[in-house]
């Protein structure tokens, strides 16, 4: 059952045209946590008018610019708890930094920002009144990769040695020019990495977060296959993790077939676990010198799960991207009304600077010929 | 984007430890175009006080009975635009009867009544003001069971031969008791189906939503296995549709291994479609003498796709069924407002009466030792 | 390693332009039990000559008529161990009589014959010097078919309730006109049934050899749904067990996308097995209440494996259908050299009558409107 | 049809408990185009007589030694036509070479050698009359594998881009003893590579054949996880490709879950193709912007197939490891018997010291920390 009292959010970014910003709106009300009551939607004041207007906005809270909009919903006695932050990557951090310092809690997509610079700045911020944060690194809202995380934090599959984890995606084969397309091959909006940014930042997330694992260094061989593309469009990296164990990461844009299909596979001296995206409701969990175990979500004597693998219907019935993205959006509302019983697996600001970071490791690596880059030589 | 005013929502049954409540709420904000206000949650006054409290209903809108709920919502200048009703089978025509003459649009989940007269007299009410009546036969709402329908009557199967469709399930594998399972083994409460009625019913209404055949008389055998259970647990039907086609139904609660497996395959004389809702974002479709062509929720070149084929994010990201279920409110949203796009393919009180026609001529032909039976014949 | 002194191999049928003659040759050899000296490869003398010498036999041994053959091959001291009779239905029981009382062990082709009556006849033979009958129901040579047949024997399954078998195919979706499908047909050469007899005995075979289980009755609707064909191409039978499982079989010729698609469910109180052809080195085992375990060929804890499981190659590497046939003719080989310690896994006479008593009461069945008809029934 | 007249075979190693021996027999034996008739089975000379016993080899052409074998097998006027060599990698060249001189066809296993050394100075043999040489890359046999080689070829993926090519096995997760792991494992026998020889060289290979793109460079890191162990049992590497194309290998023997799991996938600017060799039935074709088609063996429309792709039974049915394997042995009976039809895509020597090339290149890579080695710098 929801909550008999809903939060009252804002969004920025998200206006039509918008991809992410909807996303975010549908996760803000699958678990009926939230209300959306204001916004400042676009960067062009009449487009955010007529978007607020369409989502039912109060006229006086459709803002033309986030810095009025934090400063009024601040002062406001029934002020918005949180804000969506759902703009193109270099007007992430902008918004962050004016709802923090206004003591609102934000919710912010990834990447944390376009340069790594901005993305310091923002962690160096004081919350005021302890303002919370939220990544939305999405893929660790399924229910079956926090399962994993936590089968592997109870050493189910011993000491990890392997990890390979992939984002394949076909969209930007050609050549190709549409409002999602566009700031995402535009380096000023973008920032150094296309793919690297846009979905390599993803995957890394993804075996960051299941593994437990800390990057040692690693080794990119970033390219831009696409005639007169200036960010990286396939993304190739092997990666040495601290402990010893080894990983491999491909992130592409341009590989036919594949619609979006974020996958791992992670294997240690016990046994291995295999989740995709595309088949989320099952999970290959091997014990090594056993046969293949299909583990579902809800399913059958389930293994290691515990109170953070939200289920929302019986096993069998799938459940899907927006049902992981609404289950951040409601383990940060208990977390705004100060439950932390799932705090530990919420992405944070701390892993909005680790992913920049990586992101330009990445980049280094590979205008250095593929040399050996760790997260502190950036 | 949702709308901007959101329509007023009732809802009959669905308290504490109900499943299908819950459904139907998450299904009502996926997108946004209904906000609960009202409700009858329990038939124990104290539940339903208690559930409408920790719904957030206010407390003159708990009901502590359907009919004095009717009467009051449809007094209120600000009474509800649509009531849910998702209470066991036998107590799903009282409150549909009661909402309809009192003018309220009604959302019915399946099947429609737990008797054929039941089904019959409320097929013969008629509704104040023209309220209208969905039954909530939620599988039609995948978008590729749509598609498949609208490929199929648009002739890419040619002539159509052969329809195999089933609905495995395991958890009545064993004896046990909790509130899913007694109603749904109890003649008084289910009527005189049990896995017919309440998957072999979702099985049947699948076949004829895709195919749009029309069935001339089934075959049914009936078992119940489990020691002690009253009602059928595995449901084997052999099908005739009018025209020559022909098809084979299985349902059962005793498959080990099957969670909540619905899957169709048909075939025509052009070619063939196959699709089963662990995998519901992609569908099989082999045109004879070519490579099979695996279809995606929203993929490229889609063929026969339409209006009525909702997608909220783009393919590879899986959908599931809460958005499905989402898809059937979110269309008779637009039928209350008046905008009939889509009516054509949500699941009437027609279909209602003729999925408890199927229930009791399937028992009829059961026992009768499997003799062929038409729908007229109950 | 094969064995040192090879058995000798004659064949009937089996010449240019034939099918499964040429599958059997490649049985025969995979394992190194057998070398091909003689044969009556065509009904057409000339031919029978031509396909001797392409197939290298010397010329004396290159009969134009099975009877000539059976007689010169029982007088050589050199003679052949065996015979493989690879003919159209209705020419197997001719030359099996002719050559167990020659004295020749038989392997021959499913099913035994085009009329029950025909079968009976040749079960009633006396075979000389106990010579032995092998017939090639060979998927039972599959290692997870046996595999499978060990473990519900073993009781892994508990009591089985249900058994769901199939065998799609597409190749007759439309009139076609070629040696296979000619004869294949043809009542005069095929029997009663068509597809019923070609493919649907298979599955019959299948589940029979899988759960040990003996029918009790079948209730079927047999079609033919290309105009003109005259014998069935879709079958659909319900099936009751002894003891009460109950079952349903589905085989088709005309469902576009399947090529050779055999595959089984079988489910009892304690768990499931699922296996099918396309993908032959994989097996899920779903013990009720744990997750689904996929048992592979050869793999980690085989469970219930035995010496009947032949394996060639590592797990991981597949094997096939001509495998699967080898394994029936290295066990036929061992049988004839005195070891019978896979003989209880070989189909044999017996299991050819009722392979024909189910394809008759299947079509009696049909012919009456789908009564049920138990296999002494016909 | 098989041939009518066999070659003459021999068989160097493959004696008892040896793997890989038994293989190439069956693979020679399936389409009987040869006769196994001279050996030198094992290095221990009572293995080997015992082992040619079991074979049924003549005792006078069961040998305790190669050389010996090659001088009198070409003296012979029944003489061999043909070798295989299925000993350790570090006993290939020193066979091959004596039956090349002595004018007798070489099958041999891979990797060439155990040095690169060994291997170069192999190609530089004169074989007497001509003799030819066959490297047992047997996944090259594999109908699928041959027809996406010909679609690419033929421009149906456009110019390609990216290569992920794999090979996880899961044997090696913890320290074995047996006479598999044991030569495997020891650099004295295997060479300087561990896993990166015993099936990173498939994996290279594979990708090598089917894309027809030469390497530019690689960047390795080869890691032995198993406490004790000297080479590698884990294999990550980063290709470039002369013109453009990137790439990556991984290839394992600690990968739990993994039996043998050989697979690639290949994109470029107008397609992809993705197949593995544990459904080596299946091929998925990708073309930019249409639906994923899955192309079978034999099945519907191929697409580019030509007189290369080896299909012994209809589509559906599923053919194998030992079926791609025995492809080679035919095309290359062919070969011997005159016929170079399908000579174009049997791998060579030249193969094979590639091959070692690729090998020392990524042990190279891998000793300098990842730096770009290519072919050519070994």
């Amino acid at each position: 059952m929801s909550a008999p009292q809903k939060l009252r959010l804002g969004m920025v970014g998200g206006g039509k045209d918008a991809f992410i910003g909807g996303v975010h709106r549908i996760a803000a009300r699958i678990d009926g946590h939230y209300e959306l009551v204001a916004g400042a939607l676009s960067s062009s004041p009449e487009k955010a008018r007529e978007s607020g207007e369409a989502l039912g906005l109060a006229a006086d809270r459709s803002y033309g610019d986030f810095t009025e909009m934090a400063k009024a919903e601040a002062d406001r006695d029934d002020g918005i708890d949180a804000v969506s932050i759902v703009t193109p990557n270099h007007m992430h951090v902008g918004p962050a930094k004016a709802f923090l310092e206004a003591g609102i809690n934000v919710i912010c997509d990834k990447p944390l920002a376009s340069t790594l610079d901005d993305a310091r700045a923002l962690a160096r911020v004081s919350p005021k009144n302890g303002a919370k944060f939220l990544l939305t690194h999405n893929y660790t809202g399924y229910p079956l990769v926090r399962q994993a995380r936590q089968m592997i934090a109870n050493g189910e599959l011993g000491t990890l040695r392997v990890v390979q984890v992939e984002y394949p995606q076909d969209w930007l084969t050609e050549e190709v020019h549409n409002k999602q397309a566009d700031w995402r091959t535009d380096p000023s909006r973008s920032g150094a990495g296309g793919c690297i940014g846009d979905i390599g930042t993803h995957a890394y997330n993804l075996a960051r977060f299941m593994t437990g694992l800390e990057l040692d260094a690693l080794s990119a061989d970033l390219t831009s296959f696409v005639p007169g593309r200036q960010l990286d469009d396939n993304v190739h990296i092997m990666l040495r993790f601290k402990g010893g164990a080894k990983g491999m990461l491909w992130a592409s844009q341009v590989a036919p077939g594949n619609e979006n299909g974020p996958n791992i596979r992670i294997y240690g001296d016990k046994g291995g676990i295999e989740w995709m995206q595309t088949e989320p409701n099952k999970m290959w969990f091997s014990p090594f010198g056993q046969p293949r175990q299909l583990v579902t979500r809800g399913g059958a004597t389930p293994i290691g799960s515990d109170g953070a693998i939200a289920i929302r219907i019986p096993p069998g019935h799938p459940e899907g991207y927006l049902e992981a993205f609404a289950t951040l959006y409601a383990d940060f509302a208990d977390v705004i009304r100060g439950d932390d019983g799932n705090a530990d697996v919420l992405p944070t600001l701390a892993d909005g600077v680790e992913g920049m970071e990586f992101i330009m490791a990445a980049v280094k690596s590979s205008d250095n010929n593929g040399s050996w880059v760790g997260l502190s030589d950036v």
